[in-house]
């Protein structure tokens, strides 16, 4: 962040009077930007025991699987923007149950939130971020190419928490980038 | 939002090619802005069956009473957010424990996550950004002076779970300012 969003002066960067951080402060408008995590909202979609998958098209983690997830927008619900993303990603209908999983990822200054999904009438496809779409059984889910943590970590907890019966909310937090990145 | 962070060029509102949605478009450096949803963290400290309030002393609602909570900020988790904002707010140090309620706050662009706590030693004072800090009874709490609808639903819900000795995730929805805001 370089300029002035509001009135594009050069900005500074120092700690505000009565605050403790180093913000963005611009010296024209007396205006402080401030940053903050970015939500990231997906669900596990189930379909006859099955969970729903899609291969990247884009990067970050071009090529590896993922299930359906992305930034949440203004105006909507982490529910609405979960449901939204599986729709985007896997051209599927999902209703979405309970949070599954919340990861805090440090070094991306992003939480993402992963809801319980059901497939509402099993039919999916092919979204424009995605190369490939797919149900996968337990015992046939890619584990080394999974794209990220974060969601090898939720589909951990949710595999455990099927097994045993029960649905719990997982909290975990990832600290730096993963695999050299 | 009206000049490039990266470039200080002035920036267009148009939907990009490839996106659903109008977004803050340089034609200087090519950046999109995204804006996504804020995170404020927060609890609800109990000490010997009573909760911590404070009364605030900045804008907005000033002087009306609230839990402790916050925007988060990047490189922390969501409970170490929660705890930051007590202990700056009531001088007040917690333990956190699960969440008790997920509010969308959509008007605000904002998503509040408030975790149940415990003071770890009853002790707690007055942080610059209240007014008066203080531990109320179940039947004391100052409803028509607390400071936003999403504190009002946390705090029925979280009485509600521990009258009936249970804790559960509550999820709410606010689409609009409240009274006349």
């Amino acid at each position: 962040m370089n300029f002035c969003p509001s009135c594009g002066a050069k900005l500074a960067r120092r700690i505000p009077e009565g605050d403790h951080l180093p913000r963005f402060v611009c010296d024209g408008c007396q205006t402080i930007h401030y940053e903050n995590p970015k939500l990231i909202a997906g669900c596990v979609p189930e379909s006859g025991g099955r969970i729903l998958l899609c291969r990247r098209a884009i990067e970050p983690r071009r090529g590896y699987w993922t299930v359906p997830a992305g930034f949440m927008e203004n105006g909507e619900t982490l529910q609405q923007a979960a449901a939204r993303e599986c729709h985007e990603e896997a051209l599927a209908r999902v209703g979405i149950e309970d949070p599954c999983a919340i990861v805090h990822v440090l070094h991306a200054h992003q939480v993402h939130v992963l809801f319980r999904a059901t497939l509402a009438d099993g039919s999916f496809g092919v979204g424009v971020e995605s190369l490939e779409v797919a149900l996968y059984d337990e015992r046939d889910i890619p584990w080394p190419e999974i794209a990220f943590p974060s969601i090898e970590f939720t589909l951990r907890r949710y595999f455990e928490d099927r097994a045993r019966g029960r649905r719990e909310l997982h909290f975990t937090t990832f600290e730096r980038p993963p695999r050299g990145g």
